[in-house]
């Protein structure tokens, strides 16, 4: 097992993850100081890999920009990326559907995760239950990918719909958005594991990250079987 | 106001129900002795009143024929019903639609409560979402109805789908149909509460009698109307 | 089934609602940015129709004021109308009544948002069930109401004892107001749903807007019924 | 500070409690083997002085008469009484509410643990708040007792109609009657812990015994405070 | 019933209440607007009796001072005191209790709320059960009084065993004091709804003002008994 | 879409599910009574289809055998078998994990589901993380799986620490194994929920025949990119 | 790291447990089948090390003595022992206390598991909060053990009582005891999760073995630091 | 016992507390106003004694500075210490591990309070189980200290995984680390107490202190047993 460690005293870096699980570094920005996690950026810069920052406040990216470090930021998604090579592309493709306008932020950290990781993605916003002949028109289309998320907040619903609509494996992500009886996110999270429909799995509440992880664990399975 | 009322003690029967809220007397079986709801039912049946009891075990309805009461019991839906004149036919109709076939007690207790208070009822059972071409060659004669009751456990996501679907009121039903996440019906109450679709609102977990009740209360709007 | 939908990315309006449900369109304001709400009140705005914004921030409505957009805003029930025709009037009335002075914000958003439909809405406020007399004064008013919406938080009583004076449907909603054991809400949604009176069906926690829509589906049927 | 005590090992038992709380002893009998409870119903037969057993099963009731004790047993409370001189009355009366036939049971652990400890009872049953009138007519009655208590299950409004409506300190008692949503009296205990009304205090989930408890406490310091 | 009452349309003030219950007039200020807050102060102000608001904000209270009203605002227990006649004095006297420092803003919401009432308060803060000797020390003047109100956070194991310890009725407060798993108070309020300790009734998480209404129902009980 | 149905009124079947999801038919057996079961399984026998029923009581099993149908019934996965062509092989294969010997039949549902869609399956039962060595002398032989399914009650852990081992695709399943605070599942729910590893996704709690889908809808995946 | 296994296909044993932890080996019996239970009991026994069985049924007890294994069962506190030489004795000693006489089985399970790890065992049982009197009677013997276990249900106030009172470590253990608000124990875990006192650490409802356990690793700890 | 108390009115100090218990004085911060903060400090101060606050404001942090109190404050643990003798030195040592970089406030709580206790701490952060291999490099030292205190957020895997690597008693601090279905906290505090790990306890969610004081009590023990 490949396993080289880079210990920081308040984070031990896992440097060979991408040789161990295929897929390349990432960090979870909540919770870390800017000092911290300029430090933790400064390592993989050394090291000349890129890596993807999540749930990455604006102050942590202005800092790291500050600190002279090469990276992007996407404020919608939350998304923090050091500059280094691109990944190898990812066979097969995901689509990424929400329910409403309100779970774009969502979707997009979901989609800007599978980028960075190399698989092709297409995005199906806004096509929620409550007028199906939204999604119906989308259905086609969405049935082409190799794998779909559906990120939805409220009562969840498309997840369902959706997994009885495709053949490919459906990862559902249940969203914050809603209000009262939705209590954060419980209504839509309930209601994706309860699903009458096969084939669907369920992420954390507003996990568009881990949705994109499972999707290329996924994809990356296509392309380990055939190499 | 019209409030006779007749004190057994151990209940108070409201005996001009019917005169004040349009609607025919019921009875909550559970919690009542055996001896308890014979006592009830004598005062209808010396009455001359039709009455419809819920929830009512095969040992209530047993003994209530074995004390030589002219009662009628349903199993499935658990309803028993003291025989007495017909009520006034309800203009309109009901639509009693379920998401799948573990539903249909809980739909049965709707569509009996409803056909009791004299509403025409058309039944449409194992609609789920996770199939959806079952429910969209449906949808022409569910438009047709007046009020539709859609009854789901699990995710719960018909009440959705349906009310997205017609012009009419949706009252949802959640059932305790499911198991593990679905925490005895919580899930699909949330979801039916959070529904991003308009037009719905929600009775307790396997009410099928209150949804009944209310589609009934609908119903006679229309008649009280335009009278 | 009439299904015109303009595609703007990140939603997809539902450009034939009204020919479809009945009723006018309307938008769920929270999670959309500022541009995404301008652009949508643009389309109706060249389209010519009139749209009611929900839970609408004064930051939404001051910028949508200052892009040179036609619209009126209510603070206290968070409502944006965009002007437009007036909808056909509803028949028949809706009483919208309050438990406290603090559910009133609740109750507006559902009376607006019936006035926008073309309901006409008498209020009645502060008429909790701590002190009956309150309500029992105003009871044969309420009576002569089709639908009663019935707004309370705390304990949430308000909703059983007006479905028990009056022959009407009732809709209830539970408010957050409250603290402590209200849990945000959830003390007086149980309630409602709990409610051993009969003719109540329930909204999520907070959603005027829910129980209005449910109320003029209500008193659409009655108008259809008799065209 | 009197405090006797017995020690059976399993048990200590409180040999003095009459005299530091001014009420006589009980056993809280679930959980109790046969064995012990007979152990410790022996320890008073002995001392002389009769004792309540609550949540007594008939089969822990059986074995007590068994073993030759002198008791007796009410199956409708589960209150097992080992007899012993009547206990001095206490001043005032107490009314005891239920809102339907099935809080009965609850109702009369209370009731019959207050008579235990020498407290008039007036009862009134089946007078839950979505028949209002059934109410009103007792109301009078009602406000002549020095202490309510209001059983009550579903939603539990009673408590606060009641609280509204008579002077004296108002002890609420939730019950498990109802089902679905009610979570086995989750409902009525946030309901009447939430209460809009004032004057009223709650006890556990069907604990008719603690609300007489706390009842006599109150008919005991009107006795205190003026002897 | 005396049933005066003011329709203010936002609120309907009870004109008579202490007429009708025996205890003055009170307010509860959260979600009402200053406008509101003050237009009924003014109405108590030109009848000319005192009230006292419950909850008040500091900028509610400067408001009403600006607005030229006769109050007094004590910032701890966030109460405000409208001037007027003295109530008459209650018998017998109320124990306020607290587990901790952080618990007094509560127990003086409930001590100036009781005093305002007319009885005589007796503060014991800080005597939590970790340190029991603290309790002990006070037993024996906490027995003299005839009501307790114990008010604790964290594990609100106060309520129990000052119930223990004293014979007379004893209302528990569980406040919102405490992190984690204390979930706003919800660990206090099941301990206090299940202590194995006798007479103690309990009110909503944070609520001294409710305790402090039943503590006076029980002083006026004992006033009234005895006229 | 390929959508042919059959409705025998309680159910409606789905006769073209292989052709439209990849993956042949199943029945979820609760809450169908004996009849309908039965007559379910005579559609699909009549078809000359194989046909998988879930979580199927031994009285259910008996009844069908008793009816003449050719069925095998596993009672530790409570999975029933229609006997009927075998399913074309699925390309790689699936690991199924257990924390313990406990969570064997939820894993055996899973295995045996995974075996009737084709998938070849390899079984790692009682490699919790209490005694990690266990785990840790299998970690080779899980890598060589395409999916692994981890089955777990308890705390859960065993999904996170799989999916920080193996490259592939994980499904975690909770389990109610376990007691006092797991709250039936609830505890390795949320603890899948929320795992600090990558590349997991979770199902229903003890819903061991939808992690089994899911995991061939990954496989059905890969043999369908390369065809 | 000692670690024989030995895999049974449905169990993978560990082998040298003692050598590794310093506490014989247990079994958690419940999920096994009884051939199960059986098949591991011999592995032991032809071992020849003793083993402790918790949660044991009367059932899989009396199968492993029909099965000719030498074992003691004691049904309070669902313990199975198989025979075998006794284990080096702990230094120091644990007191066990109740809170009532329901919380003995829990308790048992506790004693009895220390026991069988060798530490000597003094119980305290029905010494709850409620009469403080019979606490305080053993607090100088209870403050002489090394480890307190203090097992309550209800409220579970014990353990801060307790814990206020002694210098060692105390382990809380809540039971199931109780009903309707105590929710199967979630409300003593509360209370003692959130405990004012310091020095207070928490295992599961009902977890009389894990208490033990961890006493005993504290003893151990005595032990190896002073060999 | 040692009982000498100060009384402030608003807090009631245990002056004698380190001759009680054997660890000295701290106090909890929250709900304390800078006055009473100070009050409290300088009786402390006066008597010439250290002390540790916790949760400490560095608003509190820095008034109790500006009003010449010798103190020294921590803002990643939020801890306060006043300046005093140092505590003689405990025996043995504590081992803090944290699952990742965001756990190390709560870790720096318990670390900073069993050194002002006189423990020594090593520290072990990032360990967490999504990378096995960070711990098990650790695993040889986490093994040399006496007590463990394991802090993880999230899944909180981290408890179970050591308390099955080492022998020595275990100490779990959930963390409120993460989000979604983490629910502040509930996710972590479940499977700690649902650990399928022996050996281990829990505190309350983010309870640093609270593990400290457990751990120093054990090593305390250590010093008692054998001076």
């Amino acid at each position: 097992m490949a396993d080289e460690m880079k210990n920081l005293g308040f984070a031990r870096l896992d440097m060979s993850r991408e040789e161990r699980t295929g897929l390349p570094e990432t960090i979870y920005c909540p919770g870390k100081t800017i000092e911290q996690l300029i430090g933790i950026l400064r390592v993989f810069s050394e090291k000349g890999t890129a890596v993807l920052g999540t749930r990455c406040t604006s102050e942590q990216a202005d800092a790291a920009k500050a600190a002279g470090l090469s990276v992007t930021y996407d404020a919608l998604s939350r998304t923090l990326r050091l500059d280094g090579p691109a990944p190898a592309e990812l066979p097969g493709s995901v689509a990424v559907c929400t329910g409403g306008t309100a779970d774009i932020p969502v979707a997009e950290e979901a989609a800007r995760t599978a980028e960075y990781f190399g698989a092709p993605v297409e995005r199906f916003y806004d096509v929620g239950v409550a007028g199906l002949h939204r999604l119906i028109r989308c259905v086609d289309d969405i049935r082409r990918a190799h794998v779909v998320i559906a990120v939805a907040g409220m009562e969840g619903a498309l997840g369902s719909v959706v997994a009885g609509l495709v053949k490919t494996p459906v990862i559902a992500v249940p969203t914050s958005v809603g209000y009262g009886a939705s209590f954060n996110g419980l209504s839509p999270l309930l209601s994706m594991l309860n699903s009458c429909a096969e084939g669907l799995s369920v992420v954390n509440i507003d996990n568009g990250f881990g949705a994109a992880v499972q999707a290329c664990r996924i994809l990356n399975l296509i392309r380990n079987h055939h190499e």
